[in-house]
């Protein structure tokens, strides 16, 4: 099967941008609050926020914790400079270290879900006090692998690349203004020292993205995707994963008792009555 | 009209067991972890959870802020006793001080919407480390009303007592282990001192559930409602709250740009394929 993940860049930012300005602006709102890593993810979240809003109405949030790693700031700067937004730096250490401390042999999987629900929650505070929305930053690679902290990175207002393979924000990412630093660096959630996706993940960007859209967009079986020289093993380690991360995608379940529930038949769109 | 909120208790709680002691032991757990605040809801689901997976295999976490009344962490003691539940505590002052320092003069909704937000931390935080889910203790009542903080007290992984609005939770609370003084005190988020629901929402939860039952359960128009003697402003006050607090009910908004995309295409229940 010929798989090709390569997107109308002009398309797509024409269709995001709209999406930002539509979803903001129907709620009675003006801005945007996101944070800004120095990665990629945000770094496009910006760039379409700036773009559809005016730079002056999006706030960029850096939230270093005191391991980051000082490029990851300065690659966040020069975004936020690049693209004429506004930024500010609020450290996440204190928040996260009295649970640390707490227990010092705490597993690194532990830190890293502190550190992105506090960053959580250092962007809706930002979120009432800059009266914007929070513009999310999670890709669609992401999100169907659960390589994602619930409550934490994967919580905003709305998300205008969550329907992006990380593969795809890349392509996005050179169309726009960003720096090449953010563009080339290999990606990160830069939790410890060293980290990086790929090797958390075990497999690359590339291949996974492939596979993804075979498996969900595409529908395919796991021979589909055999046929096309995809190991079965790893196969069945991406469709275990999307299967097992299927409760980072959902709000809680509520136990049904009346005739009416939220979340099973009380559930409308966000703009309902309005 | 006649609108009885009575519920068969004996039926509730043979349903709210099952449904905790199905979902937690589907995916593979046997523990749950409840943020134990001393008031009526969270004392509901750790009895609902006891009954369901013994109360050893539940963990009830008190998380004071300086400011909280040592009551509330007394009557969540009782509670704990009497239910026969581990219990632990966890300060969360020094999670949110560093923010409120950093503008002293932060309002009271800012506040209180850190502190549930470090409380969702401290618990699935907890989760990961005593193996168990996080059981919900959100109410009808808020839940409609947005009387919530958004991953904050709303994060969960299930609920029981999502469909139960305000005072029917005070029926199932007396049917079952809790303390008088847990079910009889006024209901209070406790964010501050003095703080009581009904004073901030501006009205009963008696009037509001009724109110509520009309409107989401039977379908009842304003109209209809005023004919059972509410008053045309408070009918609308509700509604607007209802549909305001929308976004508190789902999760971020994603872009579409592919043929499926999460959220709208690519949406499956939590058990999807296991």
């Amino acid at each position: 099967m010929n798989i090709d993940l390569t997107i109308n860049t002009d398309l797509a930012r024409k269709i995001l941008t709209g999406f930002i300005k539509s979803e903001i602006t129907r709620v009675g709102f003006t801005n945007a609050v996101i944070g800004l890593s120095g990665g990629i993810d945000s770094a496009v979240s910006c760039a379409l926020a700036a773009e559809a809003l005016g730079p002056q109405n999006v706030l960029g949030v850096r939230m270093p914790y005191k391991s980051s790693s000082p490029d990851s700031l300065e690659d966040a700067e020069k975004t936020a400079l690049g693209l004429g937004i506004q930024m500010e730096t609020i450290e996440i250490t204190p928040m996260v270290e009295s649970l640390i401390q707490r227990e010092p042999g705490m597993s690194k999987l532990r830190k890293g879900n502190l550190m992105a629900r506090a960053r959580m929650i250092v962007l809706y505070d930002q979120s009432e006090a800059f009266k914007g929305l929070v513009v999310g930053t999670s890709n669609k690679t992401e999100i169907l692998l659960g390589y994602t902290t619930l409550w934490g990175d994967m919580a905003s207002a709305l998300n205008p690349i969550g329907d992006l393979y990380k593969t795809q924000v890349r392509q996005l990412a050179c169309s726009m203004n960003i720096p090449r630093s953010v563009i080339d660096k290999p990606p990160s959630a830069d939790f410890w020292v060293g980290q990086t996706d790929e090797a958390d993940l075990g497999f690359t960007y590339e291949q996974v993205d492939k596979l993804l859209n075979m498996i969900v967009d595409k529908r395919c079986s796991i021979e589909d995707c055999m046929d096309d020289g995809f190991d079965k093993s790893f196969v069945e380690d991406v469709t275990a994963r999307i299967r097992r991360s299927q409760f980072k995608r959902m709000m809680p379940l509520i136990a049904k008792l009346s005739s009416r529930t939220v979340g099973y038949d009380f559930l409308y769109l966000r703009d309902w009555g309005t």
